[in-house]
């Protein structure tokens, strides 16, 4: 079995599930992580992970990181780096890990199709990823797989695709403190209004998914469409009073000629009844599927980024998508 | 755009519907098709696709077929195979194929996962495959996506998976005939399990499935067991008088350790409920997918032929799964 070294970038939130994550796993190594942030730099790793210490202390830069294995460095070495959504504050975190010969695979939300708003970073990370010999992966479960990975495997049961539409409902009192405040639960409008215009607020991937999912039908399309508007409380609800911001409900769509051929629509608000991911095909076959409670975001963005892993090490070089890559790695256990 | 040239092999119910859909696509050409049955070989394709006569006649031995393009085999050169269930009597083919230079998709389910019944064949597949730079695909719905594919790619979000479940539920009565005759509608108890012992009845490709999701999942399994059981009507219902055979049930099931960790169960019956395919996943986060009123299987199965085509054509040598390949060829259409 090939046994992957995990260097991780970015010990947020869900940096720190991955982590915890790795450390259960038989077939990987986690060599270390990174993140300037006065507390976490210098702190026991396996402290910081909620472990006995570890006497692995977290760094500030990642190249002190990449210096632990330079001159054995392997194959199946990955840079997992969970540091932000924005591909071109992360682009250099991933360029320099792909330089010293490193796998990627980010939670960058941008970076689930990076064409979608960066076509210039995007050409140059694949460039430089072939020539590394190395793997670039954006992923997680929202930009990654409920509204573009899964509705992509789906179709690819059917004969012909009319229409692709994706319906998200996440309650945003049940998950966690950050994900309240990026929909803007108890804003006022204005607030809300203008934390969206300096881009502080909302959800950010549903352009990449719906451009992944458009591109991935074969679709061709010349941009994705986009509102986002603040959900209000029409009375006062779990701790935000009648007038505020509840939440947020964005939509994105992609026509081809002039009809709509992709909807994705994502309602994250405080309160949000009946949670669940939803897709409906029309085609040949029609589908509907329901994810029943829909997945839950952050414990399902550690899984996508945890079984990444050993796919990225095993796939041709390049840029990928998560609909370019397998399931699985390699052929099956075969008896 | 990568222009697939198509070989049909086998002009059954699935096969025409393969055949029809091919004439559709832009993306492919049909370079003929063989089928050794009276009234089929020697008939014009187009007229037995339900179109204009082609000029383009059937062939019985798929030697002549495969002689049309010698001397100029592509990269993008499919033979489609739907000749049969069962691996041994279709391996013929298969090697065939890959010999002349075709990669290869079929319907087989058995070669879904070929390496639960019959280990020989599907490394020896692999070899000739590997040799001659051709994939090797045996896909479908069933098996194929709703009991692998589909679990597979949602526990692609799961940091722990424990167990999965698979329900799916097929009305038989809503169905071709074909299939009514292969869950054994309308027969006496002992002709059912006369049929069974034979072969003639029941599902073939459960056994696959769960091997294929096991293996996926990353389990060490050393077998999988199986049952099948008729469904009684018990009043005469939608032509099947009381006390006869109005379907099948069938479970497989994979355990690791003590515990059962896969478990399919399959229902197709005449008049059967709430026709649905169900994925349970016990692990982290848990999951419930449902596919409502279930994959139409032929339509669907038709679909995933269609869309292995390109696939194959574009991935690294070999025998494959569904689990070993992409779900889209190429990197995204980059604007």
């Amino acid at each position: 079995m090939t046994h992957a070294r995990v260097f991780l970038l970015g010990l947020g939130p869900i940096g720190i599930e991955v982590g915890k994550a790795i450390l259960t796993r038989s077939d990987m190594n986690l060599l270390g992580a990174a993140d300037p942030m006065p507390g976490k730099v210098g702190a026991d790793l396996g402290i910081l992970l909620g472990m006995p210490p570890r006497g692995d202390l977290v760094v500030g830069e990642a190249r002190e990181l990449y210096a632990r294995t330079q001159g054995s460095r392997g194959h199946e070495d990955v840079a997992v780096v969970c540091t932000g959504s924005r591909l071109d504050q992360v682009a250099p975190q991933l360029e320099q890990a792909v330089d010293v010969g490193l796998h990627v695979v980010s939670t960058c939300e941008e970076l689930a199709f990076p064409w979608q708003r960066h076509a210039e970073i995007a050409r140059s990370l694949d460039k430089r990823a072939r020539e590394r010999g190395v793997v670039v992966l954006g992923t997680g479960v929202n930009p990654g797989m409920v509204m573009d990975r899964l509705p992509l495997v789906i179709t690819s049961a059917c004969v012909r695709v009319d229409k692709v539409r994706v319906h998200r409902v996440v309650d945003a009192a049940k998950r966690r403190g950050p994900l309240r405040a990026k929909v803007g639960a108890g804003l006022s409008p204005d607030e809300f209004r203008q934390g969206v215009s300096q881009g502080r607020l909302g959800h950010v991937g549903l352009a990449e998914s719906a451009a992944l999912l458009a591109s991935g039908l074969g679709l061709p399309f010349s941009g994705v469409e986009e509102t986002i508007e603040p959900v209000i409380a029409q009375v006062d609800a779990a701790g935000v009073t009648q007038g505020r911001v509840l939440g947020v409900k964005q939509v994105a769509w992609v026509t081809h000629g002039e009809q709509p051929v992709v909807e994705l629509v994502l309602e994250m608000y405080v309160g949000a009844e009946a949670p669940r991911d939803q897709v409906w095909v029309e085609g040949d076959p029609p589908l509907e599927v329901v994810v029943q409670g829909g997945f839950q975001g952050d414990r399902a963005t550690v899984g996508a980024v945890l079984n990444a892993i050993p796919i990225v090490a095993a796939s041709p070089p390049g840029l990928h998508t998560v609909a370019t890559l397998p399931v699985v790695a390699t052929l099956p256990v075969v008896r």
